[in-house]
């Protein structure tokens, strides 16, 4: 595995978009103004702030105007949200968001199941949502799901995956995310597609997306770096998921990629305190443990202190030494 | 990240000693034969049983002898256990076990606090209990914790690591295990430090060890293997920790090491449905959820039902192609 050599990494929050619609519980809109404000501060590049999908869809996310028009815009840091179609993408466009994320599925199956569209039906709207963005003057991200793999249908051909990605990329969309969905991802498959896709078209921002079901989060992200990604969506806490994969934790949590990638030599531009501290004020929010293991186990290099009893531990292992001599000599 | 290509890589379970010392209800003595009965069919190279510590120290493993004594070994399977002393060799020669496992630790600190000794007193101890297994004609491995780092020191220089190396492999130790005894351990270091210490003395069998306490227990585990190692420890479930690192989850999953090595090529010799299986038994004994993910999740490619209402979710989606199609003819 190769040293980081200080390369440039830039991180995007998904917490307040993919993890806060998985939650039971509804976040107060003050809290979710508060945490983006506080995350803000944190070293992102981006921050997925809320979906455009309608309050019936996603109720947890019903609040999404008035999150994106009450948060403090920090310069330079893009505030991305998703747009599902046309009337989200309105609304995105009034509430003045950096970015359009717009979301569709690689395989058919899942498509249908989480989007209850063909892939078709799906390409046919989004084309028109592009369309509006590049109106707009509005920079477009394609979030393309189940790209290492899909849990209803299984593999799904890196031929399948390149199609949809030419398409989208004839469309001239800014950024293009490989999206494990359901964590089905694995090292030597995130280099080849990796390697493969970013090989096939040079004017698109490429971002990977990984799940941490089947505990591979990590070691693929490494993997996406090694084969070329410098942009990466994470989520603090690591919460999230997907409801068509029973048992699946969520997306890859924020502090532990930053700790990781920042051992092995990378400038994540990431505030690592702030995060684990971020993410304690997460978990008071959401009312659950969190899959992250960072926030838990503290920095690699965290000290602990000894057992309490430590003086006498080393007085009586000295008093040993000494009359292992005396018997000795 | 390379390929497996074939590569054979042999794996050692734990959990029956790294895991069980650390639970607090006692596992009965017919349940753990039956366990690891069980796991002798599953492919492992080596299975650490037991522990010949005092039944005061580890009462949860106060019936080494009956265990060593009534399982069922499988030829060529290597059964080992932890031996700390000359009166645990006893008993562990008694109980003819097929190797002795003997641990000290490489930061001063650890050694006091976990051992009770200096280093110097544990090496002297170790040596007394190397030599009567050579008189035996028994291989010993040596286990070196913290050779990533300390909890309590921090950083342990390479220097200090590769000294203790030199000392056990001048007593022409069989073996020798990298233990990252509290998940310190960082991928680009783990290169580093496996690559250094493997060239420097060829006549012993490597094997890594690692916790998963900040999540990269697996990437560890690849930058391992990278580095030449072809030996690895693993605990069924994740079970196990360590006493001094609070927050601290337990061993890399065997499971989930397992379903990743195999997916990236690696010949582990492993049944991986067996191993998932034997996880729900392990929850059972241990009576409380297992931080492994691969026996939640499943292998990668198992396949989940599309919702109830998929069959509904096609036919609308058709309609409204059809109903797309006449609008525009």
């Amino acid at each position: 595995m190769k040293a980081g050599n200080g390369t440039r990494l830039f991180v995007n929050e998904v917490a307040t978009r993919d993890g806060f619609q998985m939650e039971s519980r509804f976040i107060p809109t003050d809290d979710k103004i508060a945490l983006i404000d506080r995350l803000s501060g944190l070293g992102y590049a981006k921050i997925e702030v809320t979906s455009f999908t309608s309050a019936k869809a996603i109720p947890a996310l019903r609040d999404g105007e008035e999150v994106m028009n009450r948060i403090a815009r920090r310069p330079g840091l893009v505030y991305t949200a998703l747009v599902p179609n046309l009337r989200g993408a309105e609304r995105a466009l009034e509430s003045r968001i950096d970015e359009f994320n717009i979301v569709m599925s690689v395989s058919e199956t899942h498509n249908l199941a989480n989007l209850r569209m063909t892939r078709e039906q799906s390409f046919a709207q989004l084309a028109g949502v592009i369309a509006l963005a590049k109106k707009a003057g509005v920079p477009v991200n394609v979030s393309l799901s189940c790209v290492f793999g899909c849990p209803m249908e299984g593999e799904v051909p890196l031929a399948t995956v390149q199609g949809w990605i030419d398409r989208f990329a004839a469309l001239e969309v800014q950024g293009i995310t490989l999206c494990d969905t359901t964590g089905m991802a694995y090292p030597t498959q995130v280099r080849e597609v990796c390697e493969s896709v970013l090989a096939s078209h040079q004017a698109q921002e490429w971002t990977a997306h990984f799940h941490n079901t089947r505990g591979m989060g990590l070691v693929n992200t490494v993997a996406a770096v090694e084969a070329g990604i410098r942009r990466l969506d994470m989520s603090l806490g690591g919460i999230g998921g997907c409801p068509y994969a029973p048992g699946a934790t969520g997306n890859v949590a924020t502090e532990d990629v930053v700790h990781m990638l920042q051992c092995m030599g990378y400038d994540t531009g990431m505030h690592l305190e702030g995060l684990i501290a971020a993410a304690a004020e997460l978990e008071a929010l959401v009312r659950h443990e969190l899959p992250a293991q960072v926030s838990r186990a503290g920095h690699r290099l965290t000290r602990h202190a000894p057992p309490p009893d430590f003086d006498d531990i080393v007085i009586r292992a000295r008093e040993r030494g000494q009359a292992h001599k005396e018997l000795q000599s």
